[in-house]
């Protein structure tokens, strides 16, 4: 039943293009659902006050987003939990609760399913979230896990990616690109113990890029800092595919262009060294790595005073007119259209 | 990294036996979440009214859940999302938003999967439920879809699993054990295909049984008739894992027994007569089969009244001591403890 008289296939959508071609009719229906497909999380309304319900899910699959080989079961279930906190967080909300759905061959165990479990509790702990439901089952293959995160945001506070305007300034939290370096670290000893599996893994000076893929954090500490500071970004999104498909996407949605200051991009001295040490621009590991789930946003300019002293904030460019597009100035001057040659799931096969 | 000094293998636990193992220690945190793991659904108050919200998330995994050399993509989307509404109606709740996310390998072309989607989008046209968000990735194998519906209900309207009382009636909606009887017919047509694939499927006066198997519906109109009966039940489950093991879910979690009647349990004359046919025993595939998607509950005696003349309503039995055990009473006047022999996820390798 799988015949069919044209066949299209779906790498030439890409993950992006298929959401959005498989998506784009949907009507809603229920004045609960405030915001449906096309955000960090959906924003839903059960209340009568000023609070919405947030809902977002995530899919990890064994071979297409995680290695077993180098990928500790633990930190797995840090990881899988935190990506999604991520995009609650991304809506200026507040994660609650979570399900957890996985399937699992026989090639498991019990010990080894408590390891990945106790993962996904310490994150829950960590983050103050409830563990509320999730569904298990057998796969014939490889590990499958899918998450759904469940958050609180105020009405008034929820922060979409569709809101960016022209002149705002465009911000990122934290630092890019450290996660993709570690993935080739560990993909590098990976290769070395397949040739010689006597040879012990070289990991030395690398604790924070290796810390960056393996147990990613997600950024409460921004959100609470909007708080504190009395501020609320005009946009947002979390980083998980790369600075340059985050930028694309907000200004997609918000209709607007940009330019992005390589210069300003913030990339840790230690993400530096090492995307050298492999001969790799550290400038593409920040636009395209994708996985360091920082947060993106837009402020407007009237806001710039309270961020300028923050050291997790980086301003890193300006929104501009759509008709200008999104645009990478570059350390020499030079302006190039932004593209999004991130992380593709469709085209990990 | 899977390596373990111990090695207990899943199938010694079963799906339940996991899930219960993996779940024990879990402390529920936020005063938001009113009940987690344990019951069709979770429930979360974000409001301040009299609402609350529902989530409930199921994961279905090909090879496991499904054989798309029988089952259209378009069936398979609409009983995907179906058995998660069914989750949402066996809370006494209604179902608003559901979340999609599917993993996928290259065998799939575009429009395949516009097919699967369709038949999602169609259960969601028809149940009123709006498709919020998702995820879609790809894998190394089969299709792997995993649903996580939301639903509202009235705070003190909502049914859980735990709250029969010794001497409620125990009723069901419905008739039980056509889905796998649809399912049997399916496993012997694929089987005569594969012998001579010349042979035209001979599924003649067997609609039912197969609409069954193929395109269950969630029992909406069962909610709607406790509104408008103006009862409430004591419990309720979906039944998806057959009658026994849902029975047992029922007095493990109200710490009660029951007397489930053999003669009470309905059954379809197509599915009476395909399963003699099959030489297999009606009760048995009543019991064990699964995937009915009928709503299992108790109810006080003294709302007797209000089900007795209700077609779609059978009482099949009644709620006993917890040391009385659960037991079924056979035509032949016997009793015999009530086991749970069904689909169990984890032995189906």
């Amino acid at each position: 039943m799988l015949e069919n008289s044209t066949r299209t296939e779906l790498s030439s959508l890409g993950e992006f293009g298929l959401i959005k071609h498989l998506t784009q009719h949907i009507e809603i229906k229920n004045p609960s659902s405030i915001k449906g497909v096309g955000d960090d999380a959906a924003v839903i309304n059960y209340s009568e006050g000023d609070k919405v319900t947030l809902v977002t899910t995530d899919m990890l699959v064994e071979g297409v987003h995680f290695d077993l080989t180098y990928v500790p079961l633990k930190h797995l279930g840090y990881k899988s939990v935190v990506v999604n906190l991520s995009d609650i967080y991304a809506m200026n909300g507040q994660p609650k609760q979570i399900t957890v759905s996985f399937a699992l061959s026989n090639r498991f165990s019990l010990e080894s399913i408590e390891e990945l479990y106790a993962g996904m509790l310490m994150a829950c702990e960590k983050y103050g979230v409830d563990l509320v439901g999730g569904d298990t089952t057998s796969s014939l293959s490889g590990l499958v896990i899918s998450i759904t995160a469940i958050g609180e945001g105020d009405k008034n506070k929820v922060v979409y990616r569709n809101t960016a305007k022209e002149s705002d300034l465009l911000c990122v939290s934290g630092d890019l690109g450290g996660a993709y370096m570690g993935l080739q670290i560990l993909e590098r000893e990976k290769a070395v113990f397949k040739e010689n599996p006597k040879i012990q893994p070289d990991l030395e000076g690398k604790d924070y890029i290796l810390e960056r893929q393996l147990k990613p954090e997600a950024r409460r500490d921004i959100i609470k800092l909007f708080e504190a500071l009395e501020m609320k970004p005009t946009s947002m999104i979390d980083v998980s595919d790369g600075l340059a498909s985050e930028i694309l996407h907000l200004c997609d949605q918000s209709q607007v262009g940009c330019e992005l200051y390589e210069e300003k991009i913030p990339i840790d001295p230690q993400t530096y060294d090492t995307a050298r040490q492999f001969n790799l621009d550290p400038t593409m590991c920040a636009l395209s790595g994708g996985e360091d789930y920082e947060l993106l946003f837009t402020i407007s300019t009237s806001d710039y005073d309270k961020v300028k002293n923050q050291l997790d904030f980086t301003v890193i460019g300006h929104v501009t007119n759509k008709t200008a597009g999104a645009n990478l100035v570059t350390k020499s001057g030079g302006s190039h259209p932004l593209q999004a040659q991130g992380w593709d799931a469709l085209r990990k096969k």
